[in-house]
């Protein structure tokens, strides 16, 4: 038995979980052979958290103990975990802590496309048994899903890395950005603040910022970007900037988007990714065929990818925007990322 | 002046353009130095003729020569007329003969995915001229888009090339069909069969016939297909088949397709390329997410890919089925490709 006690921030129901979350004990998982726990020294606040926290999406599993950018250190380590890691190193975790490994998908390495994926929270091993996320003293879990967090690299930085950067990372590398690439980002928030820093650590000749206002333009360009477009300042933004773009990623998670004008940014034969929507408004295959065009969707990253990108993270100086806060004050954090205030990522602190 | 009359079968309305045209004499465009006059031997009959001939899917404009996969003897030579076309070279004609050659799309080698695209027929120059297509005696036009058949390729199979087969070999080279690949090609028509043909011949792993029903089934193999999925007649064909694709190319021109039972076929990460369809059903964007997923869309080809592709199908021996028509029966022969009955692609003979 552990000589420490399993206590989080605990979402109990639809109408409370954003910002009346409970402090409470719970029971882990059973420790197996393959298992690691670690103590949780910071958890990054994602927005699917408060999407998950309210079941805006899908009905949430509550009990439910959110979080899953968890960094920490490891303090139990199973006689069959692997990989280099130990007791006292710095790790992570990141949305996924599970996957069947002899589907198409995982046994071609893009484990983050299994379709019995097992999440970091609100969601259950194979046995049944919950998940619980990082709004956290300790979490417990399988080793095969905690990454090593390299020397160089803070813990509070890693943290917001394994879902927000991952989330980025991926698509840009899988799709080509790098030199003589002209990469756009739409939305500058948690997401897309990751996809101009990637993109311009990749080498990319223009990162072009999309955004509805002017509010993040100087952010924007502090990260990387090359170009800024405010869709509702500038007149006729779609067709000035016509064709400019290769790849465009899509950070924006509402359906209400002008689709076609996005698509027109693009070059021929250039390629629209879209990470996070429920649906688009219809697509226009017609758009796709006369301009050669692809339309993409891309979800966090294969554990391949995630140890790639933190090495990558560390190697190009790539540095989130991110804002501590203490884990005591996670009600209010949460209610502050509901309304939009992260500049750009809320990092929970123990 | 020319010694020869252009004449050819001209559609006069929708009412009657399948299966009513006229042959008739019709004033061809002056001629300039860059251009060249051909002798038409062979004309393919393609899918875009007949819905161009009623007026399908855009209003045409009357009167209107059909026909572009045109083959024949190069008779008449301007002074300004470069890339080794001379009198006596045999020759070919697809589906585009001009674009603007300044916009991005031109600039970086794509014309075939240019907006102002001059197509063969039912199209204007830019200073307002009709052009007029291969159901005819002679062709005239702009030599840049004339191109020489390759020794050791005839021109029966040369016409259908220069539509269908380019349609086909563009996007299976463009995403990577070849060695270690598993292409699926749906819809067993002119179109389809130029795909198995060229996914083979580029040295695909597995070439997937998908049919409605097994009529085809044998040909598909001929052809060079090593699986047929019947989509009528076997079962949960789409989970039995499940990830088995890294590219789909749909060469159905209805909405009314099973859109999320074909994209089921793919592997992690495949690519869906849609050729003909003004409209999909909605695209479920979470799919495409889910399963890291690209629906593209794919026109022709640009002139540097039909070259390639000439000479890539003579040192691979690509031969198309075709059935040679004559001329003067064109009425017939484009009915009975409105039928259906084409095996698999008409060619009219002078």
């Amino acid at each position: 038995m552990a000589d420490y006690k399993f206590e989080g921030w605990i979402a109990l129901d639809k109408e409370t979980g954003v910002g009346g979350m409970k402090w409470q004990q719970y029971e882990p998982k059973q420790f197996e052979d393959t298992d690691v726990d670690i103590k949780i020294s910071h958890c990054g606040v994602c927005g699917t958290d408060v999407h998950s926290l309210r079941s805006a999406l899908f009905p949430t599993d509550y009990p439910c103990c959110a979080g899953h950018e968890i960094v920490g250190t490891i303090i139990k380590v199973g006689p069959k975990v692997a990989g280099g890691l130990q007791v006292g190193s710095l790790a992570g975790v990141g949305p996924q802590i599970g996957s069947c490994s002899d589907c198409e998908a995982c046994i071609s390495g893009n484990q983050n496309h299994c379709m019995k994926m097992v999440q970091t929270y609100n969601s259950r091993y194979p046995d049944g048994v919950k998940t619980m996320g990082g709004y956290a003293k300790y979490w417990r879990g399988p080793s095969d899903w905690v990454f090593l967090i390299p020397g160089g690299m803070s813990a509070s930085e890693a943290a917001p890395m394994l879902c927000g950067g991952i989330t980025l990372y991926s698509p840009l590398k899988r799709f080509g950005a790098g030199p003589g690439k002209s990469v756009g980002i739409i939305g500058i928030g948690g997401l897309g603040h990751f996809g101009i820093l990637f993109a311009k650590a990749l080498g990319a000749d223009k990162v072009v910022a999309v955004s509805r206002n002017s509010k993040k333009k100087s952010d924007a360009f502090k990260l990387g970007a090359t170009d800024f477009i405010a869709t509702d300042e500038e007149e006729g933004w779609s067709m000035k900037h016509f064709g400019s773009c290769d790849l465009i990623i899509s950070t924006v998670s509402t359906s209400q988007v002008p689709l076609g004008d996005y698509l027109n940014l693009l070059k021929t034969n250039g390629n629209f990714v879209q990470l996070g929507a429920p649906a688009l408004p219809e697509v226009q295959v017609a758009i796709l065929i006369f301009r050669g065009l692809s339309l993409s969707g891309s979800l966090i990253g294969s554990p391949t990818e995630i140890r790639e990108m933190l090495d990558f993270a560390v190697k190009k100086n790539v540095h989130p925007l991110i804002e501590e806060k203490p884990m005591h004050d996670a009600n209010n954090v949460i209610t502050d990322m509901d309304k939009g205030l992260a500049r750009y990522r809320y990092v929970l602190v123990n």
